[in-house]
């Protein structure tokens, strides 16, 4: 088993990763103090790791709640039966909330947890890889509202997380892949050392190789970390996290939600800022080749959707990182290292959307 | 005008109190610096004052969501009405929500200040004595839950508060004599002039006087802030606050809410914790005759209902402030100077109980 500390002062916390560690009554109950315990899961997890989770908090009483699977549960109504069934479990401010499942299920009960009685414990133990490298770290919470992703919420940061790595056996290969293009853009922004190492261990990682899966998630959730630290209420240099993001959620609205994965479509909008960064002259085109390769053997697309040039910018424009009309972008000044820029040549851009999704309307 | 800094480091911010400013665009703009703001009132206090407050802001882009009256409206389906009307107010971080009216708005408005992408600027005009002495200060927001008050909500410190006493002139007499509870409660567990003050200068602020309300309303915030800066998460001191709360609960229940106003229900209580303090040898008979002569000057009941001691003690113990069995209480070592204690003689207890709810069934 690993441990990374995130370091907030008197709200830090440990993430502890290893294989079968949801099931260890030690582990889990050095996380989980409280008497009073609601697991949140949903009707995909909770019948392949309830019973298990449950098991290693016998003694304790504890309640669970099952919600619908996927982010179109994510709203208000599903985070108001968390709070009906902490009332109907007359659980108090010494109650934890601990969440079973992928970001959905812990963005959810982290916002439960972050509001009920003002703030009460909350555990987090993600069964996915984009969560074990995500979610895990930043204190983000919250639910959709039909006008917009994520637009109600709260910080509120986890008193433990666990990530079990062997959950990741049963999640769908897509997802995982998915989770990977993520743990890529740890090493793009902020690590070439760690992209190497991803380089020479990719197919360790999709094999599930224990080994593989714990360093790279405790290698994102480092990075993660640190940029989180200098930045908890995501102003500056917490935007680097966005790599691909403004390109990838282009795709994702042209295509219609759901069609692309969003670790996918973030996949492929690194490729774009690499390309940027590339005609700006920051990286080479044996970088952007390695990328491309990278999401190749991960299993991910490397091509983006032929949507056209002019209607990705526009919908790159409707994203909420425009700065006074310029599309605000991390790019790469090298492998390893994101910066966040208005300035570049809008060129480049240009040439960009072009190559990448063609010119036609 | 006279102002209050209360100081929380960086979240340090602003009470204002005069009258007529709620209709001052100098104070009002230098309190709400957003271009887009949303304006949440209800449907009793916005016919009075929205106009006068949008007059206010005129030039920004100003939007309105006029909620139901009432503490039973106070529901996480009420706070989703005022994000939809920040959704479709396209309002972004840079927004701020202004609530005007009393403590349920200031409370539902501030939640939805307090989730809407996280956390935006919500400024309070507070229209009632009670939300002007008590929720003014604290941090608190939220809503009810069917199984509990106050069960969901968020800390969330205003930026500016601007109490126009100019607007006790539409609340109901009832209702300023149940808010002057609370200014009377400030006095006893911290301030022994300030309770002088108040026997002095009572009849002057039932009539309104500017000077004597802006006085009784910056001594309270003053005095509220002190004991809240020590301990803005309430674990001790902070409990001051709830002198005669535990009494008062007991009668609200009792009784059926709705029947005593909250104010006057902690006034009542109030006397009964003097009462218990004056048999432990704290408090003399003269200072609990004088605060039941300023109890009945105000206008405030100064009879406990006749629910009988031993029903009365079952909903104290039901109460949340009840420790290891025994019931927490607020007393007055003496006129200005509260303690939380567990440790009081029972007999005390339970002899006020009898003498002032009957010993019936």
């Amino acid at each position: 088993m690993q441990k990374v500390v995130i370091d907030l002062g008197p709200r830090s916390y440990p993430i502890l990763i290893g294989t079968g560690i949801l099931q260890d009554a030690v582990v889990i109950r050095e996380a989980v103090t409280a008497r009073d315990v609601l697991i949140v899961t949903n009707v995909t997890v909770g019948p392949l790791y309830l019973e298990q989770l449950t098991g290693a908090l016998d003694g304790k009483r504890v309640r669970s709640t099952v919600l619908p699977d996927g982010e179109r549960h994510k709203t208000l109504d599903v985070v108001a039966r968390i709070f009906d069934a902490l009332v109907a479990g007359h659980m108090n401010r010494d109650a934890c909330v601990v969440a079973l499942g992928g970001g959905v299920v812990g963005d959810m009960a982290g916002f439960a947890a972050a509001c009920y009685q003002r703030g009460v414990d909350y555990v987090q133990v993600p069964t996915t890889l984009l969560a074990q490298v995500d979610s895990s770290v930043g204190g983000k919470t919250g639910v959709n509202h039909p006008g917009g992703k994520n637009l109600i919420g709260a910080f509120h940061q986890p008193r433990a997380v666990i990530s079990d790595t062997g959950t990741l056996a049963t999640l769908p290969p897509r997802e995982l892949r998915a989770g990977l293009a993520e743990v890529i853009k740890y090493g793009l922004i902020a690590d070439a050392g760690f992209l190497d190492w991803i380089d020479a261990n990719l197919e360790a990682i999709l094999r599930l190789d224990a080994t593989a899966l714990t360093h790279a998630i405790r290698r994102s959730c480092e990075i993660k970390a640190a940029i989180v630290a200098e930045d908890e209420r995501e102003h500056g240099r917490r935007a680097l996290l966005n790599l691909g993001h403004t390109f990838g959620h282009a795709i994702e609205t042209a295509t219609g939600y759901g069609h692309w994965l969003h670790g996918e479509a973030v996949g492929v909008g690194m490729l774009l800022a690499a390309d940027v960064s590339r005609r700006i002259g920051w990286l080479g085109a044996g970088d952007v080749a390695r990328l491309r390769g990278l999401l190749q053997r991960a299993g991910l697309p490397a091509n983006a959707p032929a949507i056209g040039a002019s209607r990705a910018l526009e919908l790159m424009r409707m994203d909420k990182k425009v700065l006074e009309g310029r599309i605000r972008l991390v790019l790469l000044q090298k492998t390893g290292e994101g910066v966040v820029r208005s300035d570049y040549p809008v060129d480049a851009l240009e040439a960009t959307l072009r190559e990448h999704f063609g010119s036609a309307a």
